[in-house]
């Protein structure tokens, strides 16, 4: 492609929401452009790259047997009711009212159309397992959309929905989807791991995220070097603690005047956080609930919501704290809350003795408190956030802490659909069960931003070969000279000629403007010639990744750009 | 592709709203399946033709210079308040709040936003042309959405959207994507022409629509068999009728007892229609507007409401007709009209001497009237329907009438969007002008239909090669007998192995069942084996199209197919 003939802007400015490197370099490269928040324009530059990306996550489907379909973008509300998700999914779900009135969505998702067309073509587990999936425009919306393709409303997602007998089967189902996406991002040459995961929304039994590791990504994962286990932090189980092993003492008022926070109270009292328990309430679809956990740890919100299959959660207003305690704010303890306030206590605590918790009461705390005479919660459950440097649930070795952005989610659903959609199918002796599903995501713009946030430095981009828009970037320098654009059309030729993907700087442009271009672009292999090189009858390679720069001989070109260009893939 | 693990399921059901050939055919076969009222699945066969089509739409779009680029679905009204579409589009246009009550629609085209996105990156004539497309799903909320892919409401659209500096360059863009769509229309393997068409909402100077010819389609198509002038006839210009050469006779009133009708009218006088004048009242936004015609000729709408510019036009209740002549229904008629009732006449009655008219006047006409005299419309213009047997406009040859399927729309815009939404360059000498705009769509879906509409016959579809979702059905007779499966697996694997596409029906069916089948889908090329045809060392070779059978060796079935493949193609 010849730059001059293509649509493609380069700019310095970067726009103001553009708080993420991905989304600063895809404007700046005028690979994407916002039409309005969230709803990004895919300009040449960025389409060429999701093709690229589209393209290898199809191969590695079909190649897992999978079987491509495309489903509506509109979807009517009935299914929807069906699951209950017309009221449960709140407000990231576009409603649309047609023409007449009817209720419709934008599909954030296609489990509800999927199971519909399922169950009304297969009855028999002879025709199962099957697994479909499309590449396709869905829409969330957001309430603060961000991050460019990070975190879009409308955006293009590869899901993939299995149907088997039984849970032999989806698990067969779901470990191909594990694999063929192992081989998608290692097709995509990015740097991931994979965790368990919080199934959230879409619900389900067992969870795994596909994470391209990148400083700069939202999530944190928690893995460890010694057995591999790896998960998320919402998700991450904490190893048990070892039970205290002391003789029960006295409890104790501890006048702790104005002390409310951890800090303030183990500064006065002298104590290690440690034997400290702090005492946050929340309220959970209405009701208040009080949360114990040790005070060096930080309650998990996600396990909470889990453990309390609360559709809304977050902390209580000081009234309703004040109210269940009896005590101002910072003074909640588990001895002797109003009546009708469960407590629930994180499972590290369970074998904590003569620890110290709020009093209930003003400028006081207890000291010498234990479980069962003093109070007794509810249940004592994995709640906490799992950081570096805690034990590994599976072997005790320490974990270590990294970043990354979920690109791909896979769910084993079980019946969660299959049930309340009666998407049943007759076995060998004539009874009807439901099938078992799994369901797998894939964002294929938050792959290509996450492969951004991966591979770049100061000056631009430095993709991977795989996701590049183009192979080459062929520069010419003194465009305006004839011997040399001749030159640079014949090697743009001879490059096209063999199948090598060009872009083709023929502008009339500064040599500095064109440098700085090509950095900002970050297309993998570079080749310049200009009047001096032109005279040597050399042009100059380079690769982005280390920007060495090799003379070579011009006839020789083409064979060693082609040579570069597998060594790359 | 092996049936038995595919997610194909045919059947004899017909849907109950499916009243042309090709939903009829795209239902039974199982490529589509209906979710909303037009909004279809397209389940894994129908997509596979699909993304052929969209493949031959793409190279020949690539090849012609344009640069695909994917907008989003989702666009904001403030683009569609600056060229005031957002208020005349009326109900189709499907419009959406968001969370934050903000407006939006469901693009139905993309004018407005590719001229938003041009305008922010273009500033010099340098930079242009430039043709910029997409291959995106599109939504119009049509009323009766009906005929499955032919009309739905969410549907697969390829839109392309030309920028050039001055008219040469607008009319070198339209010719080259002409161009492109003879190539796409040949590349399908279609039965097309192009026609001379009207602008309708979308707009603009000159237009044509690409027809594939089909006896079922729904758009009316006159051409000329001696100069190569087409139109659909919504477009198609009469020629101009000679002038009566006779004097005028002195006008007098006719007794009509009951007569309204023109057969009626003719008959009680004895006269030829052609000597008729009939006068209709329409309401042009709000206005009425009385439109004269030969006896024998229609009123064509279209052209009535261009002419007029009406946003909204219709033919005048009983009220206002008995208001505007005077009289009751039926004899109305140029002469006396109501003040303030616009006259305007068809150019064919221009040169009309002595002729009868209603005579605004119960149970009366009157007989030689002449203009001039008598009556004289505001203009006479061309507002008469064209059929086939009339005169070409061009050469004078008769016209011949065919039926057509709209698969294209081409259209030259001029600064119809530009100009309103300040998309201009600076030309040489520091001027700003507006751009001028091509815009060019084709229905991929409906091409994928229309193809059905041309090609099948009582028992199927009879694809053309390009478009068929599989090259060759393979049909294992005896699929339970382990020599047959045997032999067929490995011919299923030898043809997979040199690249053809194959469907292997290796479904334990009945033979009738897969024959049946095997008509139905019409894929082009059919192998068939059983016991008998594996005893004697040979398959049997037939099209779909003429459905001869050839006994080939089996060891020449991988050769022979690939020939007629290549015969095909």
């Amino acid at each position: 492609m010849r730059w001059s003939r293509y649509f493609l802007f380069t700019t310095r400015e970067v726009p103001a929401d553009a708080d993420v490197v991905s989304h600063q370099l895809m404007s700046r490269t005028g690979m994407i452009k916002k039409l309005a928040a969230g709803i990004y324009i895919y300009q040449p530059l960025g389409w060429r790259s999701l093709k690229k990306t589209i393209e290898i996550v199809r191969r590695e489907m079909d190649e897992a047997g999978a079987i491509e379909l495309a489903m509506p973008s509109i979807q009517p509300a009935v299914l929807w009711h069906e699951t209950g998700r017309w009221e449960k999914y709140g407000k990231e779900l576009l409603r649309i009212q047609d023409r007449h009135d009817r209720e419709f969505c934008f599909g954030p998702t296609h489990e509800e159309v999927i199971t519909d067309l399922v169950r009304g073509e297969i009855k028999s587990y002879r025709q199962l397992p099957v697994n479909l999936y499309q590449i396709q425009t869905k829409f969330r919306d957001e309430i603060r959309p961000r991050f460019g393709l990070m975190r879009g409303r409308e955006f293009l997602m590869k899901d993939a929905y299995s149907f088997d007998v039984d849970r032999d089967g989806m698990g067969a189902s779901y470990e191909a989807m594990r694999d063929a996406y192992q081989r998608i991002f290692e097709g995509c040459k990015l740097d991931f791991t994979v965790v368990e995961a919080d199934s959230g929304t879409i619900g389900g039994e067992y969870s795994h995220e596909f994470m391209v590791l990148a400083d700069t990504g939202e999530s944190q994962v928690v893995s460890c070097p010694e057995c591999n286990y790896a998960a998320n932090v919402e998700r991450a189980e904490a190893s048990c603690e070892q039970a205290d092993d002391e003789p029960a003492a006295e409890r104790e008022e501890l006048a702790t005047p104005g002390a409310k926070t951890i800090d303030e109270v183990t500064a006065l009292l002298d104590i290690d956080a440690a034997k400290l328990v702090k005492t946050l309430l929340y309220e959970a679809d209405g009701e208040v609930v009080a949360v114990a956990v040790r005070g060096d740890h930080e309650v998990n919100e996600v396990k909470l919501q889990n453990h309390l299959a609360a559709l809304q959660l977050h902390l209580a207003g000081d009234a309703a704290v004040e109210k269940a305690t009896g005590a101002p704010v910072g003074f909640a303890g588990p001895v002797g809350l109003a009546d009708g306030v469960r407590l629930i206590s994180d499972r590290a605590i369970e074998g904590l003795c003569n620890f110290v918790v709020g009093a209930n009461l003003a400028d006081t705390h207890l000291g010498g408190v234990n479980w069962g005479r003093d109070a007794q919660p509810d249940a004592f459950v994995d709640l906490r956030v799992v950081a570096g440097g805690d034990a590994c649930p599976r072997c005790g070795h320490a974990l270590r802490e990294t970043r990354g952005i979920e690109t791909g989610h896979t769910f084993q659903l079980g019946a969660l659909y299959s049930e309340p959609m009666g998407c049943t199918y007759t076995d060998g002796s004539g009874e009807t069960h439901p099938m078992l599903m799994g369901c797998y995501g894939l964002g294929v713009g938050r792959t290509l931003a996450a492969a951004i946030e991966q591979n770049h430095d100061d000056d631009g981009i430095i993709w991977p070969l795989p996701l590049a828009p183009f192979e080459v970037l062929l520069a010419s320098l003194n465009a305006k000279d004839d011997a040399v654009r001749g030159a640079c059309d014949s090697l743009y030729e001879s490059l096209c000629a063999v199948g090598v993907e060009v872009l083709y700087d023929d502008r009339d442009e500064r040599p500095g403007v064109k440098f700085n271009d090509a950095d900002l672009l970050g297309i993998p292999v570079r080749i310049v010639l200009g009047g001096r090189g032109l005279a040597n009858g050399q042009a100059e390679l380079s690769l982005r990744r280390d920007r060495e720069k090799h003379d070579v001989a011009l006839e020789s070109v083409v064979e060693r750009t082609t040579e570069l260009l597998r060594e790359l893939s």
